[in-house]
């Protein structure tokens, strides 16, 4: 089974369950790639303004250059608001689960989704913290049920996370990364579960150390940001941290390893952070008086406008 | 005393002693900017292949229209050759040290400087691991010492660390900054000394988890990678950690903490990361399946294209 986009001689209706900001997303990209999306959320007039929001962020890559600058009317009629869940599965091939991040619930959605839905269709959760091994333990389609995390905007970051449990069936999996593939995603796999999967630790990690410096009265958090923002991240925006360190020594990563490891070594001599009693440390104010609450909007915005810039300009290269 | 790009009526020389990779990338941005820069290499015939790798940097950066279009010789007649130390400082009212990663050269050579400049000009050395406290200690003038430490690849990447001895002048500290935004830097100033400064401690923390994921085996260096560089590193291009946490709670970064301190927390029960054994688990060859040595300039001329478009998209922005 393959996913192949602007192909219509085949089954091309996912289901987005749950139609917050990140199913909007999801639906967005199955849209953009040319996809038949069902809507569904149990909260009355959500799938609708989910309908309206959808339009605006189509309206926004078009504008970018990202999207081919089709009729909304094209998109449009690609959305099918469902009234209930089992209309909402009908006929789709995949469903996006992207309900609370509430373990009870969570698993009572997974197993009315998986009652609803025909044998074999891969049933994804977006969920950021909860494993599948958790949530689907014991639904009865548990070999189809896997996470499937974007990273935030999900509309415009390429980078998914795909979680199995120990029980998710292998073909399951590659489905799972071939429909990722065929929405320009991009999908990176986990062997298996971890808290925090691969994206959040990194983030973490780096946060940690950020918090530390902080701690350490070292540099402002507005210096430590520009360490990344006009350093580190000018490389991380196309390539990772082990490609990076591979290309910075004639060796590769061993060279690179047998050079620095005592230097990094030497700089990790720390307690654990407490980043509670270290963002009490006047970090909230300095934030807010460089990013101002009231002026959030116009950060968010700018946030998306310069990814789909970056997008472009990956997409030219 | 201040200074601006494009004013011709005061002494706009600089000196960069030590001309390889590091050293070339100075000059290119001091060029750039309009200062004359006098070149000195205790090694006979370097500074005129330097000249020659200038040369090139600046015909790229024209290339991808970050630099006005002037002809080489504008630039070329700005170079000065010195054969000796006094003659490259005469007249300059900035150093910039590139010599070798080794505190007793460095002593040596931040002494000779000291003694063959004059009064009050800033000595600012590239050094990535050592820090002035230890090579300008008991220098004469060590109140003007301080490290001023570039971003591989320097020409291109605007972050620079700024990192005082507790000896170093305030009004020195100020002025290297200045001069730093004058040649379009984004300086980063550290209050003191710290192993590895800011820019390798927090790449430092992400890797550890990166070569922490490899050894728990759960997932792909290519795979860690893609959470970068088509995850995090799309936002990090433009945004610090703490800028990107306070926009993702509607609160700030109180709120952020609040929510995540527990997930994250829960994250990093781990030992101390052996980096040598973690390498040798296949991690070299996995890299170096990816990225061939046989390619090495490809990919280097590749990032090095790639940071000249984004930094393009961000001037343009």
């Amino acid at each position: 089974m393959t996913f192949k986009k602007h192909e219509t001689d085949q089954n091309k209706k996912v289901a987005v369950i749950g139609c917050g900001l990140i199913g909007q997303s999801w639906a967005t990209s199955f849209l953009s790639a040319g996809f038949d999306v069902s809507l569904f959320d149990p909260l009355e007039g959500v799938t609708a303004l989910a309908k309206e929001k959808i339009k605006a962020k189509l309206s926004d890559l078009q504008n970018f250059g990202i999207l081919d600058n089709k009729n909304w009317s094209d998109y449009g009629n690609k959305i099918h608001l469902a009234p209930d869940l089992s209309e909402a599965v009908e006929g789709c091939f995949y469903v996006q689960e992207n309900g609370p991040e509430d373990l009870d619930i969570k698993k009572e959605l997974t197993t009315k989704i998986d009652a609803a839905t025909a044998d074999n269709i891969p049933i994804a959760s977006s969920t950021s913290g909860i494993p599948a091994s958790l949530y689907a333990s014991g639904v009865k389609g548990q070999y189809r049920c896997l996470v499937a995390h974007p990273i935030n905007p999900p509309h415009l970051i390429p980078a998914v996370e795909i979680v199995p449990a120990p029980f998710t069936s292998e073909t399951i999996i590659q489905v799972v990364k071939e429909v990722m593939v065929s929405i320009d995603k991009k999908p990176l796999e986990l062997k298996r579960e971890i808290p925090g999967f691969v994206v959040n630790r990194l983030q973490g990690a780096l946060l940690s150390e950020a918090f530390n410096l902080i701690k350490k009265d070292i540099a402002s958090a507005e210096d430590i940001d520009k360490a990344v923002s006009e350093g580190l991240g000018l490389r991380w925006s196309f390539m990772g941290p082990f490609q990076t360190i591979h290309l910075n020594a004639p060796e590769g990563i061993s060279g690179y390893v047998e050079r620095y490891e005592k230097m990094y070594g030497e700089m990790f001599n720390k307690p654990e952070i407490d980043w509670s009693s270290i963002v009490k440390l006047g970090l909230q104010e300095e934030l807010q008086n460089l990013y101002p609450s009231i002026e959030r909007e116009h950060y968010e915005k700018d946030r998306d406008d310069k990814i789909s810039k970056l997008s472009f300009l990956k997409i030219m290269n």
